[in-house]
């Protein structure tokens, strides 16, 4: 399993992925799932994926090879819409090449994507690419996007986000989102890969790779989860009806 | 979809259901889904349902009528164990008897249930029956289960809830859950039927109805979301790597 955020925020864009795969329980193994396309001064493209990793890995590995070609490519489209576009075709072109064949035994083939950066000329924006390569984007009242494993941190996403909010509170709110993913979930899993840009910087951040034992995630892990026994102990007693 | 959460706890028992049933976004109805079986002073045994409403309403009508009978019925059982055994060997009469038919046309007749209280001689305790009429036992280990949508009122369980909380506290513990899983999942609403039991009392609770707007739920859920945006506000900052 995987799972990957990302935010569309006035102040600017963070996304978060987990880098465990696994193939059952007894074959997991850590993958990167965040891939970052860019020119300083110019362009920002990154890119999250979900699903199966060697159809994902596929389409990562044809957009990498196709920069230095005379093609369409990550570097040359003029917008975040066409970018989308050529990611949702790669998709639909490696699906084609691997799902055709009879092979495919019932295994999904399918993965999804965010997508997500600036291009100068236009705001930030993320994307958020179906299996099928067809897509969304975020909006103010929509700020931010699951893929993978979501149920278990959409809870504090929907209470606490905001597109106003900050980014450092907005990166906060996502690595408790991972943190109550992570807790309940054993496909989750560290390291986490995070990239946090500022809306018109036009920068490629290298993002940071939180590694098991980071002291400051442990220390907000271990805050949030102390903070919410004596959020939950405050509240007052159920009123006597509840116990008829 | 459905979601209920049944706690065995040392002081006792806590039992919360939703009652909001869907065929479709655009057919919704509202149907109890905690059922109570008891004699007082002697016995209580509570039941809650998921999955197909046609199937789970056909084994508590059977539970029910059968309790008047001459075979073994749920005032009848000796144990707990004999009383899950005897839910699971319902299921499995309703499935043979609607299951077996051609016209189920790919309709999944499976439910899935609680079964939780206490016959006296025993200690009290809560079941979680499989579709398949199979079930397994809650634990000082795991002293909770969960039916229907579970995800997103997990991570609170998870960080929360343990075997030596007091009966108020888990209840307010499952409240928060039950908040949790209506915002973030439109097939899971309210009216909530709850229903504490403490253990060896041998009482026979009604149970409560969380209406709408009730004021104590409606008081606990602003009381934690506004709880859970100060606690994040209140977390440190990322460090400076956190943004290369």
């Amino acid at each position: 399993m995987t799972y990957c955020v990302a935010m569309s925020l006035a102040e600017g864009l963070v996304f978060v992925s987990d880098s465990r795969t696994n193939a059952g329980v007894d074959h997991i193994a850590t993958f990167r799932k965040l891939h970052v396309f860019g020119v300083p001064g110019e362009r920002l493209i990154v890119l999250q994926s979900a699903g199966n990793l060697a159809t994902s890995q596929s389409v990562i590995g044809l957009l990498r090879q196709r920069l230095n070609g005379d093609g369409e490519h990550l570097y040359t489209v003029s917008n975040l819409f066409a970018a989308a576009t050529l990611v949702g075709d790669t998709v639909r072109e490696v699906l084609s090449r691997d799902g055709g064949a009879t092979l495919t035994q019932g295994v999904d083939l399918g993965c999804s994507f965010l997508l997500g950066g600036q291009i100068r000329g236009e705001a930030p924006a993320i994307y958020n690419l179906y299996p099928q390569g067809n897509f969304i984007v975020a909006s103010e009242d929509t700020p931010y996007f699951q893929i993978g494993e979501s149920k278990y941190g959409k809870p504090i996403l929907d209470r606490a986000l905001s597109y106003r909010m900050d980014l450092q509170q907005a990166l906060r709110c996502a690595l408790i989102s991972f943190d109550s993913t992570i807790r309940s979930n054993l496909s989750v899993g560290m390291p986490l890969d995070l990239l946090a840009y500022k809306a018109d910087s036009l920068e490629v951040p290298t993002g940071y790779r939180v590694n098991d034992g980071d002291a400051y995630f442990e220390g907000i892990r271990q805050q949030w989860c102390g903070g919410l026994r004596d959020l939950l102990g405050r509240l007052p007693a159920p009123p006597g009806e509840y116990w008829r």
